[in-house]
């Protein structure tokens, strides 16, 4: 194996943050000028690597060589960090320079301009292409539309012709920054579900309606805020979460006793059973403020991402490649966000590591790594890639 | 006195209904077409009655003639009940054709197109004209323009003639109805206290951050609405209110954890010392929150309206009355809701006499009182005004 070239790697990073710059930060929203540019840049340096590059019809872009897919992602956010998914496309294009036996990906729309994580959905099944061309922006522009912005020059890759995928990726939480690792090997990307809460109280004057007479939605809101967190108590573990992320309350005037509100709870975890316990949990704790304070209730039927296993043998190599460059520092934890590995899971076996983010910030400009924890990654992601290869 | 005519009394109620009808409820936005038909009836039917009709340059139309004024409002909400400040106007035009010493009065914009109570508001000096002109409603037209659509036909009269204001309202809460009563004698018109808070907590993604590692402004709302109910337990009495009535979350995202929330609290009682009381005890358990959770707080300084004595003449005048006309079924009450009389008070002693609202339900096009309360009121009112004017 070839040691990968780390002043090449953040010479390269570098280059693409230039495409789409806002001070220390990138906009490069799927298919708008600066994403086509750095998609075309991509396909350039995955030629010079001597890979055979490709933009396929959803705009993803592929250097193809050998069996080990890997990669990640150059779209960003409306307000995008310089590393997100554009690190794990760089340390690919590194790795596969030095390494015969790696191919490499730039998914498109990970970000969800259009839809969530839209070109590995495409690439995997997921979307047909007719349901992935009527999705569209807020602006209207459908994502069939937008993709003639990047004209396709190859079909999508067979799937057959890879063994499996590495990604690449920052963190995006607070927990390898707050323990001072240096890299993080995934275990799961836990799985996601998510009810919408509606509690009808009665709206009423807050002049004239006594304290006892009230059906208040607001404190409905508070009191299942807070019998949700007792529920969870002895069900959860500390890689559990669970969010109250969305409030809409009605008529939300000063002077109006709330009479209706309407609000997410969404709960992650890498077990199925976990989630389970803490879907029963959720709505027991839900029904019984709503009989307690005679609210009306409607929880809608779940929305459920199933939790994505990391490949057995994938995750050993990585683990055995982060014990050799960092002894001791590194960890294994679960994903707590979706990623393009979680798509193509359901064509190969898939794996990723972790890169610190400082301070947890991820989808915005102040978002970063320690160079020094970059290198480290590349270094791994590369043994690691050796041992997958050999 | 003369007895009061409670068919004339119910048939010009019907009269008025009919002007602005939508369905069971009435829509006569001040200065709007329907709320202009209904002053030009109104000044009529006091002509009619004996009493020199006139509109003022804020659009309230009076009936001249003895020194106790009485009346209330005809303008309604945007989906208005079709008694509300109707029925104080037109019970005391029963009762001024039974009484040469009364006078009547229909204010204008109590319900606030342009401020709030702004007829009633500029005669009592509060606003001067220049500013009641440059009031808009929500689409940008002033109450100077607007009040072009009702000519004066004179000017304010001056406050002196005037004795007293006594105002017949519906209650628009549901103490008497669910007490089963048929009036009620305001003690008082309630102060309000009003202020907007801001937590600062920190936005991060919902899937990638620990419990742990979270400050979650929508859970600093919920531990304020507890901190402030647990706080105020045992300051306030049966007749006190405070409410959580608008709260803006941010991101307001399911996938995101809330960064900061900013909500009005408001509350209101009869007494100062005791607004005073909740004023500190909400400011202490605000602080409490945020110093447990290290949000970064805001409170803005309190919007306040001083309570508003009822004349202790006039109450008693109205009790007698009350327990002449329906013995035991009336109660003493403090008002919720800000009158008319709030204003004219800075003129003149004011007293105020409350109707049951079925089901406690107004400014809503299903807002209705029984007839036999309605006509029970009547009597009262002529009652009570023979006493103050004899």
């Amino acid at each position: 194996m070839a040691v990968p070239d780390t002043d090449r790697f953040l010479s390269d990073l570098q280059a693409l943050r230039a495409i789409g710059a806002r001070g220390t930060g990138v906009v490069r929203r799927a298919f708008d000028a600066e994403d086509v540019r750095a998609r075309r840049w991509l396909a350039g340096r995955f030629a010079e690597a001597g890979l055979e590059a490709r933009i396929d019809p959803a705009g993803n872009v592929w250097g193809l060589r050998g069996p080990l897919l890997m990669g990640s992602h150059s779209d960003t956010q409306p307000e995008g960090g310089w590393l997100d998914g554009a690190l794990g496309v760089i340390a690919a294009l590194e790795v596969a320079r030095g390494n015969p036996g790696v191919s490499v990906v730039s998914f498109q729309d990970e970000e969800g301009r259009f839809g969530a994580t839209t070109g590995s959905e495409l690439w995997s099944g997921a979307l047909t292409p007719a349901q992935a061309d009527a999705l569209t922006d807020l602006d209207g522009l459908t994502f069939g539309a937008a993709r003639r912005a990047l004209l396709a020059t190859g079909d999508f890759p067979n799937p057959s012709r890879f063994t499996g995928f590495l990604e690449h990726h920052i963190e995006q939480g607070p927990v390898l920054d707050t323990e001072g690792l240096v890299a993080g090997v995934v275990t799961a990307i836990v799985g996601m579900r998510q009810v919408t809460v509606t509690l009808q109280g009665r709206q009423n004057h807050a002049g004239t309606t006594p304290m006892a007479l009230r059906a208040d939605a607001l404190r409905g809101l508070s009191d299942a805020d807070h019998a949700i967190r007792t529920a969870l108590r002895d069900i959860v573990t500390p890689a559990s979460v669970w969010t109250i992320g969305h409030v809409a309350l009605h008529p939300n005037a000063p002077s109006a006793v709330p009479g209706r509100v309407r609000f997410t709870v969404q709960w992650r975890d890498a077990e199925v059973p976990r989630l389970d316990a803490m879907e029963a949990a959720i709505a027991q704790a839900l029904e019984q403020v709503a009989a307690r304070a005679g609210f009306q209730i409607e929880v809608s039927d779940p929305v459920a991402l199933a939790p994505v296993e990391m490949d057995g043998d994938m995750r050993r190599a990585l683990s055995h490649a982060a014990e050799g460059v960092a002894p001791g520092r590194w960890r294994d934890l679960p994903s707590g966000a979706i990623h393009d590995a979680s798509n193509v899971a359901r064509l190969m076996p898939v794996a990723m590591l972790f890169a610190p983010s400082i301070g947890g910030i991820s989808h915005d400009f102040a978002e970063d790594t320690d160079e020094a924890d970059l290198t480290a990654c590349l270094r791994i992601l590369a043994d690691a890639a050796a041992r997958l290869t050999a």
